[in-house]
């Protein structure tokens, strides 16, 4: 029996360079995206035309209103997405993003069986947020193995963060070996409806300067 | 400033003796649905009923349909609810259902700056689940500290459990001793649309059986 995978699939960049990976290690892949009350709904767009492109075996896309919460750029209408660097922690973190979107994936990696969740946490590019870091992951794995079926019967459920520890030049440069076509990826926080990127927010900055010092072409559409 | 707790309340006898225990204690309450896929949905008009009964602050109910990855008896129309006795996990687990609903709330924690988050775990009764032993909240409470601003700022979100080491017994007779109104809560997993308990299943025979040891009136309407 193949060996199953549950891939956070946001629509973005890291994402989708983790489910290149995830197949490049022989895993069938189950894509999962929510649609949690983010401004920049475009990516759930990406994200579906990505999951049929490379073929996984299932995409669901979960709704959970997040944004009822308030408390982030990402999700409130009364807080704007930043175009100046931030120190400490982003306006754009949401909220327990990472622990909600990894414990729904377990959910569903209890009842396929899966054998991993790939999820394309970064600490390198996005030091600001809590859930990213490394010490984070290691106790999500440990409370995962306590919480489910899985980790009673001794088979567990890997979560899976290939991209932890590599910048940003780094990915791309292992997505654009594996194949993965960028252009399909939308990064922006603040993203139009086609997709188009607005060229200014955080994650948009990040992305153009890593193409341009990956000395790789940058697809992204920019409104 | 008051201290501020977010109650995980199914509508349940435990979820409803966890909110009563947190009153008592002097937070003030925010309480937390899930409308999941569940079969047995009327614990959702109890839940609004206790809540406001109980003068919660806020009452959310979040939708979130685990019911989508089946897997239970609970939320799967091809998995009967079971009225033997069960050994090991019994089908009625929901794969993950406390770490879900456990990192949602803490995401509303993050925002509301709460203190605690009061879940009615109990690992006396309900054994056979993975997500209600003393070790996974350990767990879950080592990785909230990681995972959130609040634990980064040194405040934390304390995951509070205590009915964790109860018997069905001693938490009836600890609600019964603060006011519960169990009249108003349902326990049963086939209650029917006006919240009549079924008496057969083993959440049922659970309940009944701890009124009758507690010499307490059982308040649970039968159809």
């Amino acid at each position: 029996m193949n060996k199953k995978a549950i891939i956070l699939l946001s629509g973005g960049l890291d994402s989708t360079t983790c489910l290149a990976m995830a197949q490049s290690q022989g895993y069938e892949c189950y894509a999962l995206s929510f649609s949690y009350g983010q401004k920049h709904s475009s990516e759930l767009e990406a994200a579906k035309i990505i999951a049929n492109s490379k073929d996984a075996v299932l995409h669901k896309i979960i709704s959970l209103d997040l944004g009822s919460f308030g408390g982030s750029a990402l999700t409130d209408e009364n807080i704007e997405v930043p175009t100046d660097e931030t120190i400490g922690i982003p306006v754009t973190y949401v909220p327990a993003r990472n622990t909600v979107f990894l414990s729904v994936a377990l959910a569903w990696a209890e009842v396929l069986e899966a054998d991993a969740i790939f999820a394309g946490v970064n600490a390198v590019d996005y030091s600001g947020y809590p859930d990213c870091r490394p010490e984070y992951i290691e106790a999500f794995q440990k409370m995962a193995d306590l919480a489910t079926k899985a980790g009673i019967e001794g088979r567990g459920v890997k979560i899976e963060t290939p991209l932890l520890h590599l910048t940003k030049v780094e990915i791309i440069q292992a997505g654009h070996d594996l194949g993965v076509d960028y252009g399909q990826t939308v990064s922006c926080y603040k993203a139009d409806e086609l997709g188009k990127a607005c060229g200014e927010c955080d994650s948009c900055r990040i992305r153009t300067n890593a193409f341009e010092q990956a000395g790789l072409n940058d697809p992204t559409q920019y409104s």
